[in-house]
Protein backbone atom coordinates (compact mmCIF):
# COMPACT_ATOMS: atom_id res chain seq x y z
CA UNK A 1 0.00 0.00 0.00
CA UNK A 2 1.03 3.99 -0.65
CA UNK A 3 2.18 5.85 1.95
CA UNK A 4 -0.97 8.62 2.14
CA UNK A 5 1.30 11.90 1.02
CA UNK A 6 2.65 9.64 -1.83
CA UNK A 7 -1.34 8.93 -2.46
CA UNK A 8 -2.26 12.47 -2.06
CA UNK A 9 0.14 13.44 -4.24
CA UNK A 10 -0.73 11.20 -6.94
CA UNK A 11 -4.57 12.18 -6.47
CA UNK A 12 -3.86 15.56 -7.64
CA UNK A 13 -3.02 14.98 -10.76
CA UNK A 14 -6.46 13.38 -11.66
CA UNK A 15 -8.08 15.92 -13.26
CA UNK A 16 -11.67 16.06 -12.08
CA UNK A 17 -14.78 18.34 -13.00
CA UNK A 18 -15.69 20.63 -9.82
CA UNK A 19 -19.02 19.78 -8.47
CA UNK A 20 -21.39 21.99 -5.76
CA UNK A 21 -23.41 18.97 -4.24
CA UNK A 22 -26.72 20.07 -2.49
CA UNK A 23 -29.36 18.72 -0.51
CA UNK A 24 -32.61 19.84 1.00
CA UNK A 25 -35.49 18.02 2.85
CA UNK A 26 -36.70 17.06 6.32
CA UNK A 27 -32.61 17.02 7.45
CA UNK A 28 -32.13 20.20 6.61
CA UNK A 29 -30.59 22.22 3.66
CA UNK A 30 -26.84 21.82 3.17
CA UNK A 31 -24.03 21.43 0.43
CA UNK A 32 -20.43 20.97 -0.43
CA UNK A 33 -17.92 20.73 -3.35
CA UNK A 34 -16.77 17.72 -4.70
CA UNK A 35 -15.07 16.26 -7.52
CA UNK A 36 -15.10 12.44 -6.87
CA UNK A 37 -18.29 12.43 -9.29
CA UNK A 38 -18.56 10.38 -11.85
CA UNK A 39 -21.11 8.65 -14.06
CA UNK A 40 -21.94 4.87 -13.59
CA UNK A 41 -24.65 3.70 -15.89
CA UNK A 42 -27.65 4.85 -18.34
CA UNK A 43 -29.51 2.31 -17.38
CA UNK A 44 -30.80 3.06 -14.82
CA UNK A 45 -29.17 7.18 -15.56
CA UNK A 46 -27.04 7.02 -12.32
CA UNK A 47 -24.31 8.94 -10.97
CA UNK A 48 -21.99 8.24 -7.43
CA UNK A 49 -20.91 10.60 -5.59
CA UNK A 50 -18.51 10.47 -2.59
CA UNK A 51 -18.33 11.97 0.50
CA UNK A 52 -16.51 11.51 3.62
CA UNK A 53 -18.49 10.38 6.55
CA UNK A 54 -16.80 12.73 9.26
CA UNK A 55 -18.10 15.63 7.78
CA UNK A 56 -20.90 17.51 9.41
CA UNK A 57 -22.98 17.64 5.86
CA UNK A 58 -23.02 13.43 5.97
CA UNK A 59 -25.74 12.78 8.26
CA UNK A 60 -28.01 15.48 6.39
CA UNK A 61 -27.01 14.15 3.02
CA UNK A 62 -28.11 10.45 4.19
CA UNK A 63 -31.06 11.80 5.98
CA UNK A 64 -32.83 13.47 3.10
CA UNK A 65 -32.19 10.48 0.59
CA UNK A 66 -31.96 13.14 -2.41
CA UNK A 67 -29.20 15.23 -4.03
CA UNK A 68 -28.50 17.57 -6.45
CA UNK A 69 -24.99 17.38 -8.37
CA UNK A 70 -23.99 20.88 -9.67
CA UNK A 71 -21.45 20.93 -12.13
CA UNK A 72 -19.48 24.00 -12.16
CA UNK A 73 -18.53 26.19 -15.27
CA UNK A 74 -15.50 28.64 -15.38
CA UNK A 75 -17.00 31.59 -13.61
CA UNK A 76 -17.43 29.40 -10.19
CA UNK A 77 -14.28 29.09 -8.85
CA UNK A 78 -15.14 31.72 -5.76
CA UNK A 79 -18.29 29.54 -5.38
CA UNK A 80 -16.44 26.60 -5.45
CA UNK A 81 -13.88 27.77 -2.90
CA UNK A 82 -17.00 28.97 -0.78
CA UNK A 83 -18.69 25.57 -0.34
CA UNK A 84 -15.31 23.80 0.46
CA UNK A 85 -14.29 25.88 3.41
CA UNK A 86 -14.38 23.56 6.32
CA UNK A 87 -15.95 26.57 8.50
CA UNK A 88 -18.56 26.95 5.83
CA UNK A 89 -21.20 29.41 6.85
CA UNK A 90 -24.03 27.68 4.54
CA UNK A 91 -26.70 30.70 4.50
CA UNK A 92 -23.96 32.74 3.10
CA UNK A 93 -22.74 29.88 0.61
CA UNK A 94 -26.06 29.94 -0.90
CA UNK A 95 -26.54 33.24 -0.81
CA UNK A 96 -23.95 33.75 -3.50
CA UNK A 97 -25.49 32.63 -6.71
CA UNK A 98 -29.24 32.07 -7.75
CA UNK A 99 -30.96 28.58 -7.29
CA UNK A 100 -34.12 26.61 -8.54
CA UNK A 101 -35.08 23.30 -7.56
CA UNK A 102 -35.84 20.79 -10.29
CA UNK A 103 -37.67 17.79 -8.97
CA UNK A 104 -36.27 16.98 -5.19
CA UNK A 105 -36.10 20.33 -3.89
CA UNK A 106 -32.65 20.24 -3.60
CA UNK A 107 -30.97 23.46 -4.49
CA UNK A 108 -30.11 23.37 -8.22
CA UNK A 109 -27.37 25.97 -9.38
CA UNK A 110 -29.49 28.40 -12.19
CA UNK A 111 -26.53 28.69 -14.26
CA UNK A 112 -24.60 25.27 -14.09
CA UNK A 113 -22.82 23.29 -16.68
CA UNK A 114 -25.66 21.18 -16.30
CA UNK A 115 -27.77 20.12 -12.49
CA UNK A 116 -28.21 16.37 -11.89
CA UNK A 117 -31.37 16.15 -9.71
CA UNK A 118 -31.24 12.62 -7.73
CA UNK A 119 -32.42 10.32 -5.66
CA UNK A 120 -30.00 7.99 -3.33
CA UNK A 121 -30.54 4.69 -3.97
CA UNK A 122 -27.60 3.13 -1.95
CA UNK A 123 -24.78 4.60 0.01
CA UNK A 124 -21.40 2.36 0.52
CA UNK A 125 -19.21 2.67 2.84
CA UNK A 126 -15.57 2.49 2.09
CA UNK A 127 -12.88 3.52 4.64
CA UNK A 128 -13.29 7.30 5.66
CA UNK A 129 -15.86 7.79 2.90
CA UNK A 130 -19.72 6.75 1.85
CA UNK A 131 -20.11 5.99 -1.92
CA UNK A 132 -23.98 7.61 -2.84
CA UNK A 133 -25.30 5.66 -5.95
CA UNK A 134 -27.48 8.47 -7.15
CA UNK A 135 -30.52 7.68 -9.82
CA UNK A 136 -31.52 11.06 -11.87
CA UNK A 137 -34.50 12.03 -11.77
CA UNK A 138 -34.27 15.47 -13.44
CA UNK A 139 -31.83 17.43 -15.30
CA UNK A 140 -31.13 20.99 -16.04
CA UNK A 141 -28.32 22.45 -18.89
CA UNK A 142 -27.02 25.86 -19.65
CA UNK A 143 -26.20 26.46 -23.32
CA UNK A 144 -22.39 27.11 -23.12
CA UNK A 145 -20.12 23.72 -22.00
CA UNK A 146 -17.44 25.37 -20.79
CA UNK A 147 -16.06 23.74 -17.20
CA UNK A 148 -14.15 24.59 -14.53
CA UNK A 149 -11.48 21.89 -13.43
CA UNK A 150 -9.44 20.98 -10.37
CA UNK A 151 -5.89 19.52 -10.91
CA UNK A 152 -2.96 19.85 -9.48
CA UNK A 153 -4.28 21.82 -6.66
CA UNK A 154 -5.38 24.69 -8.77
CA UNK A 155 -8.76 25.63 -10.89
CA UNK A 156 -8.22 25.55 -14.33
CA UNK A 157 -10.80 25.65 -17.42
CA UNK A 158 -11.47 24.48 -20.55
CA UNK A 159 -13.96 24.99 -22.85
CA UNK A 160 -15.14 26.28 -26.27
CA UNK A 161 -12.11 28.22 -26.41
CA UNK A 162 -9.78 25.36 -24.81
CA UNK A 163 -7.02 24.13 -26.90
CA UNK A 164 -8.01 20.75 -28.39
CA UNK A 165 -6.25 18.18 -28.88
CA UNK A 166 -7.91 15.83 -31.56
CA UNK B 1 -36.33 8.93 -14.23
CA UNK B 2 -34.67 11.20 -17.13
CA UNK B 3 -34.41 9.11 -20.57
CA UNK B 4 -31.38 7.98 -21.91
CA UNK B 5 -30.30 10.59 -24.46
CA UNK B 6 -30.86 13.70 -22.30
CA UNK B 7 -28.63 11.95 -19.32
CA UNK B 8 -26.02 10.92 -21.98
CA UNK B 9 -26.10 14.20 -23.25
CA UNK B 10 -25.80 14.89 -19.15
CA UNK B 11 -23.10 13.34 -19.04
CA UNK B 12 -21.47 15.06 -21.81
CA UNK B 13 -21.09 18.19 -19.32
CA UNK B 14 -18.98 16.25 -16.81
CA UNK B 15 -15.37 17.10 -17.50
CA UNK B 16 -13.29 14.20 -16.93
CA UNK B 17 -9.85 13.31 -16.78
CA UNK B 18 -9.03 10.11 -19.72
CA UNK B 19 -7.21 7.13 -18.35
CA UNK B 20 -6.47 3.82 -19.56
CA UNK B 21 -6.75 1.08 -17.50
CA UNK B 22 -4.51 -2.43 -17.42
CA UNK B 23 -4.80 -5.60 -16.33
CA UNK B 24 -2.52 -9.12 -16.18
CA UNK B 25 -2.36 -12.11 -15.19
CA UNK B 26 -3.58 -15.68 -15.68
CA UNK B 27 -6.84 -14.21 -17.11
CA UNK B 28 -4.49 -12.49 -19.72
CA UNK B 29 -3.84 -8.80 -20.82
CA UNK B 30 -6.48 -6.61 -20.94
CA UNK B 31 -6.92 -2.57 -21.63
CA UNK B 32 -9.29 0.34 -22.11
CA UNK B 33 -10.33 3.72 -21.96
CA UNK B 34 -12.11 5.46 -19.27
CA UNK B 35 -12.92 8.68 -17.85
CA UNK B 36 -15.41 7.04 -14.88
CA UNK B 37 -12.61 7.16 -12.19
CA UNK B 38 -12.35 8.89 -8.92
CA UNK B 39 -10.87 8.99 -5.40
CA UNK B 40 -12.12 7.70 -2.98
CA UNK B 41 -10.28 7.79 0.63
CA UNK B 42 -7.16 7.98 1.28
CA UNK B 43 -7.58 5.36 4.52
CA UNK B 44 -6.83 3.07 2.89
CA UNK B 45 -5.51 4.16 -0.42
CA UNK B 46 -8.49 3.75 -2.44
CA UNK B 47 -9.67 4.40 -5.76
CA UNK B 48 -13.13 3.23 -8.30
CA UNK B 49 -13.32 2.66 -11.48
CA UNK B 50 -16.32 2.04 -13.35
CA UNK B 51 -16.69 -1.20 -16.48
CA UNK B 52 -18.91 -2.09 -18.18
CA UNK B 53 -20.18 -5.16 -17.87
CA UNK B 54 -20.81 -6.38 -21.26
CA UNK B 55 -17.68 -5.41 -22.88
CA UNK B 56 -14.86 -8.19 -23.80
CA UNK B 57 -12.57 -6.89 -21.13
CA UNK B 58 -14.46 -7.29 -18.30
CA UNK B 59 -13.98 -10.82 -17.44
CA UNK B 60 -10.05 -10.43 -17.85
CA UNK B 61 -10.20 -7.81 -15.24
CA UNK B 62 -12.45 -9.72 -12.38
CA UNK B 63 -10.31 -12.66 -13.32
CA UNK B 64 -6.94 -10.90 -12.72
CA UNK B 65 -7.87 -9.04 -9.54
CA UNK B 66 -5.27 -6.09 -10.40
CA UNK B 67 -5.69 -3.78 -12.41
CA UNK B 68 -3.08 -0.40 -12.97
CA UNK B 69 -5.14 3.40 -14.04
CA UNK B 70 -2.94 5.37 -16.20
CA UNK B 71 -3.76 9.03 -15.75
CA UNK B 72 -3.21 10.56 -19.57
CA UNK B 73 -1.92 13.58 -20.66
CA UNK B 74 -2.05 15.69 -23.29
CA UNK B 75 -0.06 13.76 -25.66
CA UNK B 76 -1.95 10.78 -25.53
CA UNK B 77 -5.21 11.62 -27.71
CA UNK B 78 -4.35 9.38 -30.39
CA UNK B 79 -3.72 6.67 -27.43
CA UNK B 80 -6.74 7.10 -26.07
CA UNK B 81 -8.52 6.50 -29.05
CA UNK B 82 -6.91 3.40 -29.89
CA UNK B 83 -7.58 1.99 -26.36
CA UNK B 84 -11.33 3.05 -26.65
CA UNK B 85 -12.52 1.19 -29.99
CA UNK B 86 -14.72 -1.16 -29.32
CA UNK B 87 -12.93 -3.47 -31.97
CA UNK B 88 -9.39 -2.59 -30.76
CA UNK B 89 -6.47 -5.12 -31.42
CA UNK B 90 -4.88 -4.95 -28.24
CA UNK B 91 -1.22 -6.11 -29.10
CA UNK B 92 -1.26 -3.07 -31.80
CA UNK B 93 -2.95 -1.07 -29.34
CA UNK B 94 0.03 -1.76 -26.51
CA UNK B 95 2.74 -1.62 -29.26
CA UNK B 96 1.58 2.04 -29.52
CA UNK B 97 3.13 3.10 -25.99
CA UNK B 98 6.10 2.18 -23.86
CA UNK B 99 4.81 0.37 -20.79
CA UNK B 100 6.60 -1.26 -17.43
CA UNK B 101 5.45 -2.83 -14.15
CA UNK B 102 5.09 -1.74 -11.04
CA UNK B 103 4.01 -3.62 -8.15
CA UNK B 104 0.97 -5.87 -9.62
CA UNK B 105 2.59 -6.83 -13.61
CA UNK B 106 -0.66 -4.76 -15.00
CA UNK B 107 0.95 -2.26 -17.77
CA UNK B 108 2.11 1.54 -16.36
CA UNK B 109 2.48 3.94 -19.06
CA UNK B 110 5.78 5.28 -18.76
CA UNK B 111 5.00 8.72 -19.62
CA UNK B 112 1.28 8.81 -17.74
CA UNK B 113 0.80 11.76 -15.59
CA UNK B 114 0.75 9.31 -12.91
CA UNK B 115 -0.08 5.76 -12.92
CA UNK B 116 -1.94 4.07 -9.99
CA UNK B 117 -1.11 0.08 -9.62
CA UNK B 118 -4.09 -1.74 -7.46
CA UNK B 119 -5.40 -4.48 -6.20
CA UNK B 120 -9.36 -4.87 -7.29
CA UNK B 121 -10.89 -5.28 -3.55
CA UNK B 122 -14.32 -5.35 -4.55
CA UNK B 123 -16.80 -5.42 -7.14
CA UNK B 124 -20.28 -4.38 -6.99
CA UNK B 125 -22.57 -4.13 -10.23
CA UNK B 126 -24.81 -1.32 -10.77
CA UNK B 127 -27.30 -1.79 -13.76
CA UNK B 128 -25.24 -2.45 -16.80
CA UNK B 129 -21.79 -1.51 -15.08
CA UNK B 130 -19.34 -2.91 -12.58
CA UNK B 131 -17.57 -0.69 -9.60
CA UNK B 132 -14.30 -1.96 -8.87
CA UNK B 133 -12.50 -0.49 -5.96
CA UNK B 134 -8.97 -0.45 -5.75
CA UNK B 135 -6.47 -0.62 -3.18
CA UNK B 136 -3.74 1.48 -4.43
CA UNK B 137 -0.14 0.07 -3.84
CA UNK B 138 2.13 1.52 -5.98
CA UNK B 139 2.45 5.01 -8.04
CA UNK B 140 4.93 6.37 -10.21
CA UNK B 141 4.93 10.09 -11.15
CA UNK B 142 5.30 12.41 -14.36
CA UNK B 143 7.56 15.47 -13.84
CA UNK B 144 4.68 17.24 -15.67
CA UNK B 145 0.97 17.52 -14.35
CA UNK B 146 -0.29 18.31 -17.94
CA UNK B 147 -3.49 16.27 -18.52
CA UNK B 148 -6.01 14.72 -21.27
CA UNK B 149 -9.54 15.68 -20.64
CA UNK B 150 -12.87 14.97 -22.30
CA UNK B 151 -15.31 17.80 -21.99
CA UNK B 152 -18.19 17.84 -24.77
CA UNK B 153 -17.19 14.74 -26.38
CA UNK B 154 -14.27 16.12 -27.24
CA UNK B 155 -10.61 15.93 -26.18
CA UNK B 156 -8.90 19.08 -24.49
CA UNK B 157 -6.03 19.86 -22.55
CA UNK B 158 -4.89 22.07 -19.62
CA UNK B 159 -1.96 22.28 -17.45
CA UNK B 160 0.55 24.52 -16.99
CA UNK B 161 -0.13 26.28 -19.92
CA UNK B 162 -3.85 26.32 -18.91
CA UNK B 163 -5.56 29.68 -18.09
CA UNK B 164 -6.28 29.58 -13.71
CA UNK B 165 -9.33 31.27 -13.14
CA UNK B 166 -7.96 31.42 -9.24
Amino acid sequence: MVERPAFRNAMARLAAGVNIITTDGPAGRSGFTATAVCSVTDDPPTVLVCMNKGSRAYPVFTGNGVLCVNVLREGHADLSAAFAAGNRDLDACFAGAAWRTLSTGAAALEDAAVALDCKVVSVTEVGTHGIFMCEVLAVSTAADPGALIWLDRNYLRVGPGGAKVA
